[in-house]
């Protein structure tokens, strides 16, 4: 099989990440050390880092496609760079360069999206949990299983939890067990499992479907949605009320809702 | 098929919104604008409101449904109206006025059940989420499609992720893709899926297992129930323990406890 | 069928609580008072602090098992004791004592897995909820029943909701209807189903891939896992951060990670 995203010509992004992004805006970002299961060396959270720095900046992006070359997607942290550094000050620094990269997906205006071709292991799979949504090839598998090797993987349980229910997320992280793509969509891990050769037609589906709405819009959408996830139920309505009173003030809501009144597509 | 609440004499009440009651002090509201396709226009809230705070005040009520008439259970809010009055202030306090009545919903001392015939979208599938219980017919179907129309649906997303797991709320609310009724009931967002004909039965199933309750127990239970929700641990188990000591206490429970001991039916 | 569980020694531990223990240190403590469906009495509760206390600062215990005798894995509270002393204060501090025991198996630092041969109602499926892990035999069944009886669950509703969806959680605990063992585990109130007589293989299966990882850092894990859950996203980061560093300067991952690296077992 070769897919889109792993024909496209490099570009003169980072070697470590490449970036290829289509005339709408959609943005793939391929991990690119298929060697070393495109583990999170030090220079592969600076390089996405990077990317999503300046993608948070642009206002042509639409969609961020994450993706990887090889038979894993993501196996975690970089062991033997981290083994090489055995000090509290050093780990400090590193989870906090991970923790500020997974966060930055999280606070993108706009949506991320895991393209999940293989493993997906340890800070692989927070990977995948910390993505807005995840497209799951049926040949991958997922695991939080640095507790097989005395590291149990307490960052990638904060996303985690946030996804899956407490007992099979709990049994995940103390078995270290693998699960499959259907057992992972079924716990909220991934929104849809397709076969390896339809990996590439699902992802378009849903980015096509998303620029086809207004950028403003999903950006509200997405710093509200888990803004108010936070909130108690009065104070994350009282958020929301707002952001929808704000929202139809866009001339996109103001144009979308009269199209939709004179029954014809709306010209944005 | 015509279903109970649909033959149902009308009553003085609202013609918006159609109250029945039956002896045991099961409560129909019925949305009554179906060529509107039950919109949930500021006279359609207002309806609403006036029932529900009558009800929150009415000691004989034991349940209520919420129903609908016609193909849709309920479309949302009124696009042509609100579009009528673009200003900030206007939707400020319209969705303040649609929030009040959901809240009213969660904090009446008897559970709500949603009734879903048709399709419910964008506030209408806010107010499903927001009832204590649903019950979908198969040819039901669900979306949170403002995004179609410029519109996120930031407010139904409140009681969406305090019901669905993250990753399908999100999915829902950047697509706007309807679901079936059955992916409904995966996802969490009603409790139970019948063939259309059944719809009726199988709310009276519900309705009669919670009539066979003591009230004041069902309206302590209620109320703990997401007061705690919104809690740390402990303090969920502070305010939980001590409502049970409470709800204990009361002639029903003494009495229930009583009779379970003398394996007999208790007299309440 | 005689499982491993019901045919052990007595020991010299407690008659309500049986305790057995291998030289693992898996320990299984056995709810031994069948003829009342394992009630959680006072003295039961007591008995079950009391070993849970003496586990907490057991250094070399692994993993407990909380099985039963009977046909009940447990019925809740013991109703003949609680009717017989209609008192606010008695029960403020019956359902104190309960939640400290619920509390400290939360607070354990090693996994607590329910073994569910039979049904569990009422503070008996709390119990199941409570634990961080549940394995149920096909034979087993579950409700928060409580209300049945005119007494809300209130206090089982707590680890509930922490386990399962919103909807269907308030339909069991405002029913009281019974739930079978693959429906409790679509609805994540335990991670797995087996018939009766592959229960003991099924436990056997998830104590041996708990005690083949270090106990330091599975205590580390469990206790992050659970504090994280609490916070907003960016301190449950933080949090998990300075977990995850500290974890890192443990003996058992330096070994781990080096072994891996390796390509070696690690030498624990």
């Amino acid at each position: 099989m070769t897919s889109a995203a792993e024909s496209l010509p490099r570009g003169d992004s980072d070697p470590l990440v490449r970036r290829e992004r289509d005339a709408r805006g959609v943005i793939t970002l391929t991990l690119n050390r298929p060697q070393a299961f495109n583990a999170l060396s030090e220079a592969m959270l600076a390089a996405l880092q990077r990317e999503l720095d300046a993608i948070a900046s642009d206002a042509s992006a639409r969609v961020v496609v994450i993706a990887a070359v090889g038979k894993a997607f993501c196996a975690g942290h970089d062991l033997k760079e981290m083994r090489a550094q055995p000090s509290l000050e050093y780990y400090r620094g590193l989870f906090a360069q991970c923790t500020r990269m997974m966060l930055t997906l999280r606070g993108l205006p706009v949506p991320v999206i895991a393209r999940v071709q293989g493993i997906a292991t340890a800070a692989g799979c927070q990977l995948v949990a910390q993505c807005d949504l995840a497209v799951a090839s049926s040949a991958a598998r997922f695991a939080v299983s640095g507790v097989n090797l005395g590291l149990f993987c307490s960052t990638p349980s904060v996303p985690l939890i946030r996804n899956v229910a407490r007992k099979p997320a709990f049994e995940m992280l103390v078995t270290g067990d693998f699960i499959d793509a259907v057992q992972a969509q079924a716990r909220g891990l991934v929104n849809r499992v397709v076969e390896p050769e339809r990996l590439d037609a699902e992802i378009e589906t849903l980015a096509a479907s998303i620029v086809a709405k207004p950028r403003a819009v999903v950006a509200m959408g997405k710093e509200l949605f888990y803004r108010q996830g936070e909130l108690g139920i009065e104070a994350a309505y009282a958020a929301a009320g707002e952001t929808m009173a704000c929202n139809m003030m866009e001339p996109a809501a103001l144009e979308g809702v009269q199209a939709f009144i004179e029954k014809r597509k709306p010209r944005w």
